[in-house]
């Protein structure tokens, strides 16, 4: 079937089940119920959750072939705890695994080898880097993998769609109770909000800590209630890998011109007022974005409401010199965002669902007045690709990408025309991500777009001074400069099926035909 | 059938289903699953959850016949909202509802219309006083009524065995998009912990505040994603019932003694140590405790972990004065603890859950070094009654006393041996609440008795030169001084059910007879 989307969807995928075709941004409200995991009946006490290696606690539970293992990706590109699990797995003889992760990193290229071995036959996760993309594009899992937006990983663990067996979450810090938090300790991270529901839901929740305390927590995100067992290891991780120690400004002038012509554009349409909300990424653009806003806003003396996301340091430099009053971390993507959020108050910790859920009582996201989002590709329909690169292959993730820009008023999509030698804006995306219906302003080096459903932003900005033209006309602009983009080839072997937030399918990853 | 405390227990009663006698105290561990309510797909966005009156958010739900409703006791004998949710059903002619609160006070009487014409049928609380406690003993509702301990009704709510149509949460402040928060505005009652179960499970969430904030709080315990309408009245209650000003210490030199001997009971035991944790109450006798123990710290140089519970000014003392590390607060009992916990940042809010349910990976009485209970009566096999009076009637609540009980490594009940003209002990308390298994030690004004299971407490009590008798020759005492109390007649009518923390049935309370 033809989705609303006009991706061909087949009615099952092996290894995921029966698929619903995406509807619409907004279409599809299923009657569910929450997830319901068993009753635990541990009679807690000092260190009786503390087992000294993994696998005791693959016994214990036990752990047997065919279950999902959950993880965070706080870690980054620093993770050693998803490795060592599998690891584990591995010695233990366990064999068809599914690894339902909230990100894998060029650094998980160690379960290449658990997946030729088939420990491992199954990958569920908002983003795929380095060598198990590689694996996933050249067919070699069973089934297809799972590509979820970091607000529908939480929907699916809420409602039960994602079955998780036991929830590994490697913390910085646990207590011999099993409290633990992201906020302190030698890997410290920040926010550890993408693990929240899977340890609100796992059947089984084990942390695993290379910094256990003898004294209960004074401050803890994830609570002993929900906690079955911890695991003292050496390392969790490298934190040289976990974030990034400073910001790195672009000097780019065509990029700082881009982020000057998006901050015009929230300017001209009245947003930057008290109360502003927004979300901003990490990429060069949006960082810069970030920089002018918050310049504006203290000249004009404007107190913001509340920023959402990745929280960065330059996020963070606005709620201290007053100019947000909150700001909700999912994840802490630099190391000043790690320091704030441990030492700012109003710099709160928000689980995924808050962030983004579409099915529950509201998100914040539905609250923001603009989102900044990046694109590796957008069409003419104003679709986004963020997971596959110019020759087909997955190579990144789509994040809470889609989650924002259905949420936020305004969603502006940052980009330089042309990307090397490709254009940004193709006739059809090759992976579409985020639905066009919910990105209103494209932002380029060669002028502003608006998406025709929004005639009130076009409104809007008529008088502005900004470059507007029709996304057709920047199209034709860069296929002026580098030509027009030969369409990649594939099979029709599905290597990977894309979740809208909701759940449906909005689009497929096939093998590129070589 | 009997049930392991002796008590006669019927297979069922008409309003609460099937019974399950009561096995000990650590006995029952069925299979469970948690709570699954429906998924609400609400599209949030400042102000649309706000509706302006009860009757409207009734017909949106909408509220039928028959419907369960929960409220919390945080606003104590000040609350205004029980009032005023029943009286709007009552106008919109609805009947047979079950008020789920976590207490009922004297402030309550305002219910008695409704029962009288059916719009009430049913209670279930941790504690009944007042007027309804009349009319819950002259058998003037349909059913029994049910109490159920702290831990229990979390644990109750967590694993769906009542069933919360709609939550009625009263906040002192509350957001356009739903966050509210006990922690500020002008009936600031602190923690908000016992409503966060009903929050997480209801069908319906519904905050009812004095305080509406039109920008989004930077401080908040219930989330807008489970928050389905908010609604803005003229007042949720009168501060003035909500807490008392300031902790009146008490001057009786008998309940100082009592309170010294309890603090010699801990010490000798070798627990006054670093780490040492701790739950205490509310009487004036654990007051006394809290004040003595903190001054043998403070000599000694000792740092303590943790306090939990009901917290009052002279626990967030020790937390100030370096004593203590952290606070679990699950009710703030004075304005003194309501102004901690929003200072404080060891001062923690907790769930009910997290507080004292049986039914997770552990909850924080299972943690405790002591606990400093009150009773009405104890038995000969140190059953507690705190729920019936001398009359034979419900007078009180059962509260946290199982559950503190259970948890603690060593529970120490402090009671005068005499209550009026009344012997504490007696040869069976009218009702059990906390099984004698449970309890420890008994400090009186004639000494101390130690439950005989205890016997690493007698020895560790040999050689502290305090008075030690058995339990039979403390009652003999008290028996000689007053007399025996004659047994309480009571008809065959059950008018409540006494849950133990578990869900099984530990008593019943029964009509007196006149």
């Amino acid at each position: 079937m033809i989705n609303a989307a006009g991706r061909k969807i087949a009615d099952f995928y092996p290894g995921y089940g029966p698929a619903v075709p995406f509807k619409g941004a907004f279409a599809y409200a299923p009657e569910l119920h929450r997830a319901a995991p068993h009753v635990r009946h541990n009679a807690s006490g000092k260190g009786k959750k503390v087992i000294s290696s993994l696998k005791e606690v693959f016994q214990a539970i036990p752990i047997r072939d065919g279950m999902t293992l959950s993880f965070h990706h706080h870690l980054r590109n620093g993770d050693a705890v998803i490795k060592m699990v599998c690891q584990t797995a591995a010695e233990l003889g366990i064999k068809d695994l599914t690894i339902a992760s909230s990100g894998l990193f060029p650094v998980h290229s160690a379960l290449d080898e658990y997946i030729r071995k088939g420990v491992i036959t199954s990958l569920d996760s908002s983003g795929i880097m380095g060598s198990l993309a590689h694996i996933v594009m050249d067919g070699k899992l069973p089934s297809p993998a799972i590509v979820r937006t970091h607000g529908g990983r939480a929907r699916a663990i809420e409602c039960g769609q994602i079955k998780i067996d036991v929830a590994f979450i490697a913390a910085p810090v646990a207590d011999a109770w099993g409290n633990a938090t992201g906020m302190e300790g030698r890997a410290a991270f920040g926010s550890i909000g993408y693990a929240i529901p899977d340890a609100q839901y796992a059947e089984n929740v084990v942390i695993v800590t290379d910094d256990l305390r003898e004294q209960h927590l004074s401050r803890f995100s994830i609570p002993q209630t929900l906690v079955d067992y911890v695991v003292p290891v050496p390392s969790i991780g490298d934190p040289a890998g976990i974030a990034t120690g400073a910001i790195r400004w672009t000097k780019d002038p065509i990029q700082l011109q881009i982020a000057r012509d998006a901050v015009k554009v929230v300017d001209a349409l009245g947003l930057i007022r008290d109360g502003y909300s927004f979300q901003t990424g990490t990429g060069g653009i949006s960082l810069a974005y970030t920089r002018f806003l918050a310049q504006l806003m203290g000249e004009r003396g404007v107190k913001g409401g509340f920023a959402v996301g990745g929280i960065t340091t330059p996020v963070t430099q606005m709620l201290e010199n007053g100019l947000l009053q909150t700001l909700f971390d999912v994840q802490s993507f630099d190391l000043g965002a790690v320091q704030s959020i441990a030492r700012n108050a109003a710099h709160l910790e928000m689980s995924a669902g808050y962030y983004a859920s579409p099915f529950n009582s509201g998100c914040i996201v539905n609250d923001l007045d603009t989102t900044i989002i990046s694109a590796l590709e957008i069409d003419r329909n104003f679709n986004i690709n963020v997971l596959t690169g110019n020759d087909g292959a997955i190579m990144a993730g789509v994040g809470g990408n889609p989650d924002t820009a259905a949420g936020a008023n305004v969603t502006i999509v940052v980009s330089n025309l042309l990307r090397g030698r490709m254009p940004s804006i193709v006739d059809n995306v090759h992976t579409i991500c985020t639905p066009g219906e919910t990105v209103d302003v494209l932002v380029t080096d060669y002028g502003v777009a608006v998406n025709p459903r929004r005639s009130d932003i076009i409104d809007g900005l008529n008088g502005s001074g900004l470059e507007l033209h029709s996304i057709d006309e920047l199209q034709a602009i860069a296929e002026t400069l580098c030509g027009k983009p030969k369409t990649i080839p594939v099979t029709d072997k599905v290597v990977a099926v894309v979740e809208y937030r909701d759940g449906t399918i909005i689009d497929t990853v096939h093998q590129v035909a070589h």
